[in-house]
């Protein structure tokens, strides 16, 4: 049995108790931490949950996935994963592959950035496609047309667009809040669609369900001098405003 | 202080160790369980949590919010709702009154269905704006042509669209699965855009992170036929689907 149990936003303490359960349970644990920065205490992780846990890299989950795989046809094996577990397509593929021999699949499902961006106050159906603002080394140097199409057709149906930033996992690299945004200025400058510039106002939501989260709405321009702190952080590029929101984003500021 | 801790979504083992914690500490706590079926043990909650829960009704949290947040002035209140909180836009005001009034908030994410859908093995990024199906008699009976408008615009951006079912929480109906594709069917006779009809191929997910989940890919007119079992249930209309998408629907048939 293959089991992915999500780890949900901040820390161990973050675990539902079905998945503390299940890793109890677990013959092997493992632990994939290479989407984004994980605040939890792994020896804490392990000494909840009773045994060793094993950290994997993304070729085990991707091009290598056949020891895990075939460890799940004889033992029940536990992957911990930041979030909720299928946001990450990759996840998604795992399973299927186990599936199609026969392995019998669970999944633990987390809270997830996804639906935790509510807590800035935008209503939810009005968010349009999500972005992943990518490093310009994965596209040679260049904007890519794609990300920015998306945005501005969110804008022109009034749309919310939320903006992951983007993770080199082999390399270690975060995008901070502030590369972010300069993308997103970058994208502008190169396809002139008019969507945003430096006195557009956008949201920064860092460390969503962490003790010292922080939601702030300002102009680009401005945001481009601060400092958010630690990672993970998302941008939300606003659609139309219901005045709902706009009172939810000026207690933010 | 007001915290505001998401149960997941299925049932009380979906709590996380900090919901359980802060619940602990709670001087009083809540539960509201209007905004759709919840499949946990009350009994069982209060056991883990070691106190008392007192269940509210939507008027508590809404026009009726004035003894919550008096109370929380003074005390650790902990209300505790399915999902990931602060999907529901209420709860959100709730949570901007108590901090104009200076009292302390916290909010405890969790599971929440708009990233669980993940698992049916669509693409999170080519999700275009949700919507929930009505119930028509909040529309006195007309079919709304905004949610068609919505449905719509995705398809044409190859965007799918997750299908919320309505809840009328004073009656306790929950939209089942056959009334939401009814209704679907009939936004397409009353406004004959070619959005969707009985040949249309959609998704119905059910039970979201409970044990007896089904995710079943078919044609709209085959689907009305079929017994889902038992709520919770989402819709989701699919809009262009990459190989991969196809490869893990055609696994869920």
């Amino acid at each position: 049995m293959l089991i992915l149990a999500g780890l949900g936003l901040a820390d161990e303490k973050d675990l539902t108790l079905r998945g503390l359960e299940e890793a109890r349970r677990a013959d092997r644990v493992y632990i994939e931490l290479y989407t984004g920065k994980w605040h939890g205490n792994l020896r804490e992780l392990e000494r909840l949950i009773g045994k060793r846990i094993i950290e994997l890299k993304r070729a085990d989950l991707e091009e290598g996935s056949e020891k895990i795989l075939k460890e799940s046809e004889r033992k029940r094996v536990l992957v911990f994963v930041q979030g909720d577990p299928l946001i990450v397509t990759a996840h998604n593929a795992l399973l299927l592959d186990a599936r199609k021999r026969g392995i019998e699949t669970k999944v633990i499902h987390n809270a997830s950035i996804i639906s935790a961006i509510a807590e800035v106050g935008l209503h939810m159906q009005k968010f349009g496609p999500l972005i992943t603002i990518p490093f310009l080394a994965r596209t040679g140097g260049r904007a890519p047309r794609s990300t920015y199409d998306i945005i501005k057709e969110n804008r022109e149906r009034g749309l919310h667009t939320l903006c992951l930033l983007d993770v080199m996992a082999e390399e270690k690299r975060y995008m901070t809040v502030n590369e972010g945004i300069k993308t997103l200025l970058r994208l502008e400058r190169r396809f002139k669609g008019g969507v945003t510039n430096e006195s557009t106002k956008i949201i920064v939501f860092a460390r969503a369900g962490h003790k010292k989260s922080a939601v702030v709405y300002g102009r680009m321009g401005e945001l481009l001098e601060r400092d958010f702190g630690e990672l993970p952080a998302v941008l939300i590029i606003p659609g139309k405003l219901h005045f709902t929101e706009k009172a939810s984003l000026e207690d933010a500021l």
